[in-house]
């Protein structure tokens, strides 16, 4: 295949480069998401002492290509991994450039030289001992989503969740009006509204944990096409529970490596629990800027924080970034989950080859959605308030009150009075009265809006 | 394969009963759509006829075959047509069926009886002859989709835009409230506003003509794999000249019959004008329930027809039922816009064979759009009015005037004025000259809401 | 709102046909589907009885609505349902669709006519007593899509999954190339490569089985906008109970109502699992259709079912029709999911306006995938059997065997080994041998394909 | 909105940090794309000069804009842009920020320091005069979609497309076996195969550039809401034509301002052009995936290119990558297409508040198409080869051949000769033999696969 030619000063090597060379693809914006080469550290320094353990490796080896990892997740080591997406459909070349990475590394730490031609641990032999790319790169895969969505997405939602929440009970006595249709209903309160999209991100957590089963299932030990050829009785088990020991997450060695390693539906069905927050995401932030619309001329029931000038020509204007940021990115994982499922389908026989795709877009949603409800919450939601003036001139003036009389005096007669207000621009009261269904008395014991709440 | 049963009165014969035995999906609801059908009866006949112009088949068979197709496009034999999407990819047993049903109608208009063992009309080597499934079925498409598109689609959305055309014309110096981020903006008329609209569907009808030379292209001719084999010379430009002939649409064809049958980009392409076309409805349905929402507590600045009852609790409640409409049907084309491209991108070798599932949904978008177009035209959009009460007092009271002094006292004194306004509760006249930055006169003369519209 | 003609012998009343002259969109293909017909027949039963256990129905009315309601579900009323799915949003207009066929049904059971002015039982202040269409619409889904995945989806894919199991289990010994990168790799056993298909199914019955919870809350009792306004105490969880009893499924009350209202996250989340659940279906299709190519120029090593003759031209060819339909399913339930994702992100306040769409696409999608599983079970999946001859033939030719020697002679021996016999097309061992780098003897002991798949 | 800090030596100033304090989501991987602030660079340039030709501007600061905005074309200033995509969805933030840049630069090149408190070039009154955010953002991404486009996108497009017509030319008499279901069907050349790619890239080019009439049009002019508030007359007009003559790219003023600030339909329909793109490239990129399977249990009719080792535990492997790569890409293009229509459909009023993700989705495609197809081309395209032995004996293998008899001694005899070989495993002359319906001259004369590829 030629000659290559890698920088001097590079702890990779050819195979490196050559997929440098190769695939001239969006280099500078789609590199190998940082978190696939902090997983393939934790499985690289798992793998080398779980090798050791079971005397396939000597365990001075072993101790170098772990501190070799170390010096990576350390990000010691971060300008060693330029290979972006769009390579081979395994990540075989990511895989490779950590071998060499590693290798390389090690060999130094060991006291060698770059340049040594001999090195004294080697990318395939030692390295990758006990692997193919094609139990590896999975193994990653969901160890960076594992670890993406328990420290990153979980957190962020919660943190939401937790602000909604206690705006939930703060407000649960501050009666408005309703609106279905985008128009005008029975009253409800603003704690009640926001409780429902606590209620949303709650089923949104369930939801992502529900998903956390699958993606602890770890492809490592099944090799190159699921059978586990070339690695020692016991391998699969162990150095599942030894990456468990060395991330703090429970992971466990796949039951069945043939779906690991040629199926990436883990990943499908917790991107599908991720699409379904952004669905929520998207409600939610529509509710409140659609709520917080004005000042003047809009709805202007919610007060939102004023982060910055909203506008290079309208002064004043204040608008509801953070609200758009959030439904921004709540599109952008409704067209990952595309992405995810269109590379999870078309994987053949023993080897589903959309894989950097499929992770990419993974950590891309679990990330956005993490750090997207974060700043929401903080320049946002921790912010918001009713503004009361609005809130009570609408649930007053609404027509709607009527429904408290539908047990009253019946639907049709009920329906009367609304229409009969509406057309005249009348209030309910006077034309209920007008109309002679109800005394002004009945009509302030009956029509009460905060009675029409249930609580 | 064994004996089949068919109903001794069905036209079709043993070929549609096995696909009826062997697809038990959906059968009630997924029904193969009739504008397929309707397009290989002009298909057959086209052949027929131009097999006898070529020689290749008796005049008096053609004749008989012709006659039973112009059944069919009567539909007198609809029920003869049970198959479902879900069959073959290729479509073929479509095609088969209508195969069987063409000649076994022309055996009998031909004096035969449908229990006669042999029959005047061979389904294969008659009715399907100088032809494959593997071109029918596409042409079929075409014919369908082009069809659909002319007919319905088009009309529909042209409809629309022509009554929203008449409406921003008829307002177009209504002077309103501009909203941008939801939020107050500068005034604009409600007939610009509407005007956008117009812009919308004219660049939408624009993407679906340029879409239809794609359509236009037939694959009759290219047979099983797209070489022509067992077609007379000649015959693939004489029978899609026959076709456009018989259906008054400007068929040709395909130059290249290889991407024809392997490949429906010509379906994804015009798919791709249709989910635009959607994406433009949505806004526009929601621009349109949202600035008819109220009736007393949302913004209220434009009237819809009242339909129907809105609410079985909510006495006097109408809403915005065509928009609901519209714009389901805008997120069902979204949807199929996927399965399309699923279904397009996962075509193999010298065929594709999503076929049925393709234009399915191709077809279904095509007629929701069209007639959705036609309801929310009729229903609503021919009703709409401005509700000036509304309409002035937001634009009147509106802090997004101050704009106006940005030319004359600067961005920043502007911005103040606007700032103080809205934490003071005061009008921007009263607070500019408050602050001592304008006149009442100046006020009066610089800030006029209808000489801001740039009309 | 005008005079509308009813049909003079219909059940429904003018609600419903003014829902019928409003939205004159797909009227023939898109019918608001039978299981949520069927789904309101045992929640307005339920209802009744409920309102009667808690003394606001008289138990005469009760008995004489869940009589007309059982009628619906045996399907004597299946013509009074003529809406379509393109209507309000909230589903309102068949709500009102249902509450006037029971209440005219349950009239002429109890002796009145169709044509009497004043009925027994009204529609509104009987059979959608303690309801709104808010609640019920959204509960009609929840049981509907609950019944259609218990019923349909679920044993369907069961179905399918044992068959695969068995068959796993039988070819557990075939051993068989294994192909990565659509390449040879090192062998597995053919039923360890269907024991990964095995493992797709039983992930996504879990991740269906883990959606069920969410689906089981109703939202029956929140009324208009989740407050529960005009219901009796206690009523939301005694309702849920009866439709429970009714069902004989685990349903409950929602335990926030605002969210079931507003969000429609459990149909988002359900499907999210069968879009999953579509994504494998369309691997293992295509990994048998792959397998099953041939007969002489594809791969080869699986028999498949031949249930009709192929092609109208090309005589004596068996398509894989079993699995272009159970992939064109799952292109669809792909582009359903999209559908139902944006009808999910667009509610607002306190009312989803997408339920129609959303349950449409979700019924259409769990009954393919149920009914697409049955059928290719059946007429596919049964039948598959190994192509011995091919399968060895392609096993013993590989080049692949080398792996063997990778832990025997090293990574770099072997790979030369490999490359210079896939140059000179010469047989591995043959290579092996003339290299000098193993004699025959240690061949035969080293490579042995039995032995490479870790059984 | 309080005091924020800004890097001393940084020349943007307070409204792009408190962008970067406000929006902490992902910040070191979604930068607004640098298209984008290109694109910005030449639209400053053009409206600083307009508005010295209108009189508005000095020429003096309309010089100095000029020369700050030739810096940052000439990328003397790219650190300068950190903002992220997930912001205010009108890009406000990205047009302050290059306000900020340009208005300092251009000081400190008039000689003044960073450090002054008054500068000689305001962001707001200068750089951005007669601009809005609301219109200079929807400009900007115009001008990025274009050049993208026609810098990138479709000379990629091209460069793959005459790749393949030369291959297609080159082996046009090259006879091979066709497959239609995967499965053996009548033969057709190599060239010809390849020629149906062509057809399709050539369709794809088409759309393309049908879709760049909507992309032509700028917004420029519109200002706030589309009005064109404070601008000067002919302004709209003039700036677009000082922009077509910067960048030599035929721009205009949009006919309807109202539509370019408040949908982005141009966006929807030339992502359209491209996610059809990507499904031809996902079809072309499957095809010669699947023909280069093997090397010794696949379909082995095509060699592509040994670009690096394919395995890191199987040697001599090579893997189809660049196909991976770009049917990656094709996954990731269908994935943005979603999140665009769903940005897209989600304006409201006089502003679509989805512009970020808009065009970051989309130039992400166009940049992966048109690099992806060059790598595809350079690394694999140009390097396909016929593997004619394999070639020949798929093709003289095959049973489809029997097709030719059809004509001859018809369809069903033809078909029982085919199913009696496949039975037997017998050749179709020997089998034709046997039983009688041909001779062996017969057989030789009539069944010739060169004469059955209608060359």
């Amino acid at each position: 295949m030629g000659e290559v030619q890698v920088p001097v000063d590079a702890y990779y090597g050819a195979q490196t480069q050559r997929s440098i060379d190769n695939f001239k693809i969006a280099q500078d914006i789609n590199k190998m998401p940082k978190e696939i080469i902090k997983a393939f550290a934790y499985l690289k320094k798992a793998a080398a002492l779980t090798n050791t353990d079971l005397g396939v490796l000597p365990a001075e080896k072993s101790a170098l290509i772990a501190q070799a990892c170390d010096e990576i997740l350390d990000h010691k080591l971060d300008k060693e991994f330029p290979l972006v997406v769009w390579q081979t459909g395994s990540g075989t070349q990511s895989n490779m450039n950590v071998n060499e990475v590693v290798a390389y590394r090690a060999h130094v730490i060991n006291g060698g030289q770059l340049t040594d031609k001999e090195k004294f641990i080697h990318p395939n032999d030692d390295v990758n001992k006990s692997q193919s790319s094609n139990d590896t790169f999975p193994t990653a895969m969901h160890i960076a989503a594992y670890q993406m969505l328990v420290g990153t997405t979980i957190p962020g939602i919660k943190k939401l969740r937790d602000t909604l929440d206690a705006k939930a009970k703060e407000y649960m006595h501050v009666v408005k009006i309703g609106r279905t249709h985008f128009m005008d209903a029975t009253p409800l309160t603003l704690g009640q509204e926001i409780s429902g999209y606590v209620a949303q991100l709650d089923h949104g957590l369930k939801a992502i944990n529900n998903s956390l089963a699958h993606l602890s299932e770890l492809a490592l030990g099944g090799t190159a096409v699921g059978t586990g050829i070339n690695t020692p009785k016991g391998y699969d088990v162990a150095v599942a529970k030894k990456i468990a020991e060395l991330t703090g997450l429970p992971f466990v060695t796949a039951p069945n490596k043939f779906e690991s390693l040629a199926a990436h539906d883990a990943i499908v069905e917790a991107h599908g629990a991720l699409k379904m927050v952004a669905v929520s995401l998207m409600k939610i932030a529509n509710d409140i800027r659609m709520l917080s619309s004005g000042p003047r001329a809009g709805i202007g029931e919610l007060f939102i924080p004023d982060n910055e000038p909203g506008s290079s020509i309208m002064p004043g204007k204040v608008n509801p970034t953070q609200c758009e940021a959030l439904t921004m990115i709540a599109a952008q994982v409704m067209g990952n989950d595309v992405a995810i499922s269109v590379g999870g389908a078309n994987g053949h026989f023993e080897l589903n080859v959309f894989k950097p795709v499929m992770i990419f877009n993974f950590l891309h949603s679990a990330r956005l959605i993490g750090e997207g409800c974060v700043s929401f919450n903080d320049k946002c939601a921790v912010g918001l308030a009713p503004i009361e003036a609005n809130i009570t001139a609408h649930v007053n003036n609404s027509l709607m009150l009527v429904t408290a009389l539908n047990t009253k005096i019946g639907y049709y007669k009920a329906a009367e009075i609304a229409q009969t207000a509406h057309k005249e621009g009348k209030t309910l009261k006077q034309t209920a009265i007008d109309l002679g269904y109800v005394t002004p008395e009945e009509f302030d014991a009956w029509v009460v809006p905060k009675d029409m709440v249930g609580l």
